[in-house]
């Protein structure tokens, strides 16, 4: 079904943003409080921490997190030391992760902002150890098995002294998934029961339970005996697909749009843009929209992508330049189409889903590009 | 000649960044104003105006525009009014022009933050011409075959009310070359032609002189003869190549680094990653680096892509995710790497015109792309 590209009332809010910046970015609050309840609805009785790591996917990690501390969360999980400052800023009583801590291991600035540690090594376990309070919390990840970030269950069991485990404060300890997309992939169960076996030891260790998270957005799909204690959603709120080539059981909550800059006829075998690359065949209307490579609209689609104008599809033509695109409108009568019109890059007509598989990649990576000065606005 | 990737002074003045943002942005003034010394003595007697859109094409204009101010530049080009308006907001000397001032033409915000706006069509003309004052000055963009924004010369040979151009102040002409760093390419000369056709047409209407301007960076490597009364180079200062498959005659002034944050060695057959998309053939030395496609590093360059460590190239392993990518450093011995070591995406030992053309793009998409949130260190 095609939806419309930009209700009015949406549009006329926004005429200003269109002007001013040329590309509007939509969040809707709607929709991720859809997905947040999908999520709570998976996860009864779990804890549930929020990932809103690099800006929120690009999103905007201060316009996220209003509405998930409306949904009622209070605890979140931030890429660097340098998000958690900034998010720490305006929020005082919200308790943040950092999953990479950066190196040197910045324990005085950790405790200054009250920033809960990730630590992913025992080279700031051992800091960590030495230089924090029993009352100062910290998380510890496992590599399970992705051979990224994270100490090996073999690096648990040679650590000589113990005592680093003994005198820390272990809020819990989690792990990722290296699949966690595709739910018949045997790795899943091989890393959850890897991070049970770090839980079991840690616990001969430290005489204490210990609580595990192992799922980010796509494990909440794999199963409730993955859910553990505590899972980690992230591009879920954003309703970007959980499960790999399976219909998507969640909203998708973010769109793109540009504005019609200028119309023009131009003659058959005229060329369009940089380097010549595209010769019209005929004599063809073109409307040149207000997106180019650096806010949006990557220059890989160049002579091969499209956008929607009021749900149809208009293919791009020559090269993306920088803040501008040509477009083939030529299907338009006069009366049809006009300067300002919206034109929709990812929303109602084509899923950010479809988007990023055009662009050969994933919807977090367009998410991740897209302008940070792109104002975003929230329906 | 390989140089070395960051220097210990520079390095240590960082720490802090890398520590808390993972990459880091270098942008070097000394090459910034070498690149515009090349400029001002190609372009003797010529009218400057600095193209700093994008935000400075990504780069950050607020930290250009101080250099180039310091250089002696007093105007600038910006993509759109939010740009302006922002910019306005520190500098209250400099002329500012606006290349794309969106629909609707808005002349009140541009008046009230003294924004010179490019007059793309003839139905901003109209608008301007009914509501602005004889004082405030204009920019006419022709259109001679790029087929983007524009008036064409055709338009302007039909306009059949003629007190439009009678009624404004025009600073200048200027229209925007499709082959510019194609020195060979027959177009450059026919733009050149029609733009003086222009400027004639409009010398014949409103009995004025008209200035005119057609080169950005590229155009300024076409000869004189294209350097007409002002020139716009943008890319130039950043010492992006301006002429096609020659010798850079600039040098090239941002640079990309990220610290190691984690090593581990890992047994011959682990697989690597999101997806497992990688089995290493033999026991195998890995480095995480604190990059991803959120902050510079395309997932396009998973298994494919390399950075360099101590002048040396090292492989990545894996698919690169949003902050963190894992690379092959089996080739170091165990005193020679240590996580926050630096790591080089591009740089002193790849240029980004090379790294540009390894992620099938060119080095301008780089800039736009590198995240805004990477902290920029000028040295």
């Amino acid at each position: 079904m095609v939806t419309e590209t930009l209700s009015i009332k949406l549009k006329n809010r926004s005429l200003k943003y269109f002007s001013e910046h040329g590309a509007v970015i939509y969040i809707s609050k709607k929709n991720i409080v859809y997905n947040s309840n999908i999520i709570l609805k998976k996860c009864i009785n779990k804890i549930i921490i929020p990932v809103i790591k690099s800006d929120a996917y690009g999103v905007s990690a201060k316009s996220l997190i209003n509405i998930l501390i409306d949904c009622g969360y209070t605890s979140f999980f931030l890429g660097r030391l340098s998000e958690g400052i900034e998010i720490r800023k305006k929020y005082k009583n919200i308790e943040l992760f950092i999953l990479n801590c950066g190196h040197p291991f910045n324990i005085k600035h950790l405790k200054k902002h009250k920033l809960i540690p990730v630590i992913n090594n025992l080279e700031d376990l051992k800091l960590w150890s030495q230089y924090s309070n029993r009352k100062d919390y910290c998380v510890m990840h496992f590599d399970t098995g992705m051979n990224r970030l994270g100490i090996n269950l073999q690096d648990l069991k040679n650590l000589s002294d113990k005592k680093y485990l003994k005198n820390i404060n272990i809020k819990f300890i989690m792990s990722h998934l290296t699949s966690a997309e595709d739910i018949n992939n045997i790795m899943n169960k091989e890393q959850l029961n890897i991070l049970k076996s770090c839980a079991e030891l840690l616990k001969i260790i430290t005489k204490k339970n210990i609580k595990t998270s192992i799922c980010n957005s796509s494990g909440i799909w794999l199963g409730k005996k993955y859910l553990l204690d505590i899972v980690r959603p992230g591009a879920a709120f954003f309703g970007i697909n959980p499960i790999l080539n399976e219909k998507n059981p969640l909203k998708e909550a973010v769109s793109l749009y540009a504005q019609i800059t200028q119309i023009k006829d131009v003659a058959k075998n005229s060329t369009i843009g940089y380097g010549r690359t595209l010769t019209v065949k005929k004599d063809t209307r073109i409307a040149i929209i207000s997106i180019g490579y650096s806010n949006g609209l990557s220059r890989l689609l160049s002579n091969t992508g499209d956008v929607y104008i009021k749900e149809k599809k208009m293919k791009i033509l020559g090269r993306v330049s920088m803040d501008l695109t040509v477009i083939d409108i030529s299907i338009f009568k006069d009366e049809e189409i006009k300067n300002g019109d919206i034109v929709e890059i990812f929303g109602p007509n084509r899923s950010l889903e479809k988007f990023a598989k055009i662009n050969k990649t994933i919807p977090y990576e367009i998410l991740c590009t897209m302008a940070k000065s792109n104002p975003k606005i929230i329906t």
